[in-house]
């Protein structure tokens, strides 16, 4: 089993948090934290940060607890951070627009350097410091920039044809906000964000509070 | 332990997916499927989809498969879903804007029934079907309505005290897209979008297969 089949899902979802968390010590002038104020904080046990990081190598000293900056640098680098990520968003509409305008992305290396739209009516007008251009020019675009990541925001109906465009010319990181699983190869990573599956799992757990 | 503490994360998940095919086969006249073809279908294991389904009694019969549309019904019940679910929005930039004319959500019975702000040159503006109102009137609408969940769209330095507010008004349900972890009490709900890390899921998933 390689290396990366190890990783849980649950763990992919708390390193993030660490690193946030992290970040917020940082900016208030703590240096070393102990595991148990760590786990207070982040409302995880303990043992669970120190499996955790033990996944990567492991991190603190015993009875020393955790460098701060050091921590938040080390997972910032598991993270694939402290680079630049070129992202270009499909769809011009309010999610696209909402995704452009967002401004802890840039602050985190992951920069929007382009927009598109199939709409004549949309394609030539400014959304932030980007100007959205006609889907056409996708393939050109990507050739001539590095592109990462493709956020697919535009409807269901279009999404898989849009997002296997950006597969056939190159882009191996697919954001997909639309409403449908897309599967594109084995090398392709997709992340979902499937805003009514998180509606659901807010009333599935409200349901289960009553009966519980 | 309670029923409700025996669910995992990762079947809160497959919930709202099981449920998206189910509705999926059904518009395509399925009316019968065996776990197998569901399994590939949903790109999990049979005995995972059985393992799921044995949390709420089971839904199968051995070698004759899943009813679709039963099975759909039944998803649906422990989701909560099949009856309305009304949200508010606080937050009435591009992200509110973006929730508010998201389609998906009323057929599922979610329905946006306000969205608020505070910046005056905004209140009174119409979004979609909204008109805009005043944060002040929050209480009253929640008095007035019957308001199950709350969207915060708003800053980060704004979310905890406006996702307070809402909750000190009664309301169960928090869907956070604010850029921090809301604590509100043990008998508060809350689900986090946080779009910057599934940014990094992303880049750590990509970073992962550069390693591997």
């Amino acid at each position: 089993m390689s290396p990366k089949k190890k990783i849980s899902t649950a763990v992919i979802h708390r390193l993030p948090k660490y690193y946030r968390h992290l970040g917020e010590l940082i900016d208030t002038g703590v240096q070393r934290i102990s595991s148990r104020d760590l786990s207070l904080r982040m409302r995880v046990t303990a043992s669970q940060i120190r499996q955790d990081l033990n996944h990567f190598g492991g991190f603190g000293q015993q009875g020393y607890g955790y460098n701060v900056s050091s921590l938040y640098n080390e997972i910032g680098k598991i993270l694939g951070l402290g680079k630049i990520h070129n992202i270009i968003i499909l769809g011009s509409g309010n999610l696209g627009q909402a995704l452009a305008h967002y401004q802890y992305f840039k602050h985190r290396g992951f920069h929007i350097i382009g927009m598109f739209d199939k709409d004549e009516k949309i394609i030539g007008k400014e959304v932030g410091e980007l100007k959205v251009m006609d889907i056409d020019q996708i393939p050109t675009f990507i050739k001539e920039n590095n592109v990462e990541i493709g956020a697919i925001a535009i409807p269901k109906s279009e999404a898989k044809r849009m997002a296997e465009l950006l597969v056939e010319n190159g882009v191996k990181q697919i954001w997909n906000f639309a409403h449908l699983d897309l599967h594109l190869g084995d090398d392709v990573i997709v992340e979902n964000v499937n805003l009514t599956e998180s509606l659901m799992r807010l009333s599935f757990r409200a349901a289960l509070e009553h009966r519980g």
